[in-house]
């Protein structure tokens, strides 16, 4: 029996702009889901994964090789799918099948946009290779978790299930149709309090309707665009210089860039105010918005409670330094 | 006794940016300040101003010339200083000296950013010209309330006086040192609901804090300010077209500026949201920020509601196209 752990991540800054050829900075974060595996007799792959906030539910590999949920329960099936992709192709790369349990849990809010779905992409593959006696590179095992997200959105960036692999803080560069990753070495503790609620647009339609904007009204979303790539610059070398102030104040302002492309809510705007009221040094939305997670640099308490008392959730984070790691296996 | 009217107004876009040389789109709504004059036989000028919510106080010319109003109170002495320079500039303007009683009051909410201190500067100097049975050309009149807001102020934009005195819509485009204001015919009739709130900060303190931003990260600054430039120049466009729907994008978009601009607060983006959440084709804060006022694009009353349920003031406005008008005269 194998359990894996891979870390959730949150954009520091650049989210959106990187759909336009921007930098971004993201940063997994010391939340974790867990995946437990445990090799069956038979051929059957079992998942349980309550704290996904999914029923347990039992899904079987066919004789012909295909994994099918035994439910036709909409979200459930969506969330599973990436348990199944991953196990699907963990199985095509070691071009063996074997029958397992899987045990998910999660110490973050799932779809919330911080990146929970690569995680477990990322887990499933490493717990189940880990299980049948193998190993994986970090670097292929990226590749397979990205490629699993592909399979299941039809497209993905690789941002997520390389925090998930990696941990750290990546500097991410799209490159024409690639995207580079270049590990940044902060000068100073990152205290991090995420606040989350739930989201009411999905990140392709946020990201659809930024292009939109971008189409129709290009001279103006363009200068946003760019801006957020100077911010994302600035804030790489604040974070490595340790100036956290100057972290604060450019995260205040992509805040506000992102409220202009329309991609903030009610609700997140509260709680990115009040975490600044109750003396955050900086606070925005993170990832693609339309609800989800916002991000208060500040280990304070009383920032925690302001947000809190707006009705959202909150989550105490550091950084992950490790990325994915077995973390018992007998 | 005559009694005057001046409109406040509105800037429906450009705020901030029009200090970097960018333009500005300002409405006179008919919301108005009043202020009715009548000749006395003594020398004095008293004022009473109850509707500015302020004590009625009573000032006195002393015998060399000058104006001193008898307390000591801070806030009173400085919205009625607008009254007292108003009448000193029209007294030296005509060379005459009259002592006179002034009755002011306001539909707006004062110092909030409608720019009612321009609006009591117009009115007073052409409810006192026509009192003593004078004329003035509108041109001078908007020069004469302009040199008022710049001898209690130090400095100030001819925008609000030019709208208290002209009323419609102003397409304010700085050249140089001077600023040319161009009237925009609107193609459709623009509902506006006003939200207030106290404002905590100064239009000053506003301004010399995005001007500290402007110069420690211009690089980051310089896009937001282009960016709303072009938005005004759009929203013209639209307002000249009809297009309510696009104003209210732009709209949106500003605000988001303004938002990373940093002068927007937690209780003006709470009425921006409802705003839009009830119904409105878009909203933003409108002036300085800081607190003061939002306007949404909009005539429905369910927005007012949304907005008065956050704890905010609720104007509904329309164009006033008249500017400064004497509406009794007896």
């Amino acid at each position: 029996m194998v359990t894996v752990r891979a870390p959730g991540k949150v954009i520091l800054y650049g989210e959106h702009a990187v759909v336009y050829g921007e930098p971004a900075l993201a940063m997994a974060v010391n939340k974790y889901i867990y995946v437990t595996a445990k090799a069956r007799d038979d051929n059957k792959v079992s998942i349980n994964a309550r704290d996904l906030r999914l029923a347990g539910i039992s899904v079987t590999i066919h004789e012909n090789g295909d994994i099918v949920a035994r439910t036709d329960y909409g979200a459930v099936i969506s969330a599973l799918s990436y348990v199944k992709r991953a196990v699907e192709l963990a199985m095509e790369y070691f071009n063996k099948k074997v029958g397992i349990d899987l045990m998910i849990r999660s110490e973050m809010p799932v779809g919330a946009g911080l990146g929970t779905s690569a995680a477990v992409a990322v887990a499933t593959i490493l717990a189940y290779v880990k299980e049948l006696g193998y190993d994986v590179d970090k670097r292929e095992l990226a590749r397979l978790a990205w490629q699993v997200e592909r399979d299941v959105q039809g497209s993905a960036s690789p941002t997520d299930t390389t925090m998930a692999t990696f941990g750290g803080i990546m500097y991410i560069k799209p490159e024409g149709n690639s995207t580079a990753m270049e590990p940044v070495k902060p000068g100073v503790t990152i205290p991090l309090i995420i606040g989350y609620t739930p989201r009411v647009s999905t990140t392709k339609d946020l990201v659809a309707m930024v292009r939109r904007k971008y189409e129709s009204m290009r001279d103006v979303i363009e200068p946003i665009i760019r801006s957020i790539g100077v911010i994302t610059r600035k804030g790489r070398e604040a974070l490595e210089k340790g100036d956290l102030e100057l972290m604060g104040v450019l995260m205040n302002i992509n805040h506000g860039l992102l409220d202009a492309l329309g991609v903030s809510t009610k609700q997140l705007n509260e709680m990115v105010y009040v975490a600044r009221y109750a003396g955050a040094l900086g606070s925005k939305l993170t990832g693609a918005g339309g609800g989800g997670c916002m991000i208060a640099l500040t280990n304070k308490s009383e920032v925690e409670k302001a947000i809190e008392l707006t009705g959202g959730s909150v989550l105490k984070a550091g950084l992950d330094t490790d990325g994915t790691v077995v973390i018992s296996n007998d």
